[in-house]
């Protein structure tokens, strides 16, 4: 694997319906396509966002960090939940969709800009459409912040309506 | 006031160089532009994104839930730092600015898109440099979202960075 590439993301693999996410839909033609994928037992996004993102010229605007911990969460419980439904991406299998029911969010330091983050994430089964997501995101070395995540699986109810 | 719109943001009197931010900077041509009042001893923003910003078509992503919380966080706390301080926005002195040490966001309900946002704040002093916002975020009558931020006085080591 290319060091700052994901080569399989589960993003890549989302029904068509439900991949035009601002953060992390590939149909959405103006968003972050924000891409996770396993990086041994944890998960990896890698995000290098537009400098319009800015907070103070020169930082990250938090609501780009937020919107980076809250969709590679979603993308790290798909990823888990599809595992251990016994699937993998490629085998042409449909993941679970995730929505956020909370997240929370310490900004630990100012976030650079024009460096490519890395949110690492460890996932963890509450139970069985219940997750959570524990997301650590570094600017090369430095810890800038972390967060964590609640997610459950995507009511049919958001489905009907999508209909 | 007009019911969608709030007459004196305080946004509108950050320095030039603190109003670059993409979710509540005036000068960020791109951003969504975020502007913060007085509603009684409450603050108000007033929010309707752009289209783009989708989650699952119909309904807003959640990245843009949580910048709207983050900086009507921020705005409030300068608010009511500037208040306490015995200024008013319009009398010529020049606000605090505030960034989030932390952030939380409960997502209770799908947001739908192509309504007038309304996130009303509530603003708690924890010290004179770390203050608290709580906010609630509706769709006309619906509690769609709320969130708290944890705010500090901006560090001077941000500023001197950005000389």
């Amino acid at each position: 694997m290319d060091e700052y590439v994901v080569e399989k993301a589960i993003q890549d693999i989302y029904p068509d319906d439900f991949a035009w996410c601002y953060g992390c839909g590939r149909l959405n033609k103006d968003g972050h396509h924000i891409r996770t994928g396993w990086q041994g037992e944890q998960t990896v996004t890698f995000f290098e966002p537009h400098s319009k993102y800015m907070g103070i010229p020169g930082f990250l605007y938090g609501g780009a960090i937020a919107s980076l911990i809250d969709c590679h969460g979603t993308g790290s419980a798909s990823l888990a939940l599809h595992r251990k439904n016994g699937n993998e991406i490629g085998d042409g299998s449909v993941p679970p969709r995730f929505v956020t029911a909370s997240l929370n969010v310490e900004f630990l330091k100012p976030t650079p800009q024009h460096v490519t983050l890395k949110a690492v994430g460890t996932v963890e089964e509450i139970h069985p459409k219940r997750w959570k997501v524990a997301t650590e995101v570094y600017a090369e070395e430095t810890l800038c912040a972390r967060g964590t995540v609640d997610l459950v699986v995507m009511p049919s109810t958001f489905q009907k309506q999508n209909d």
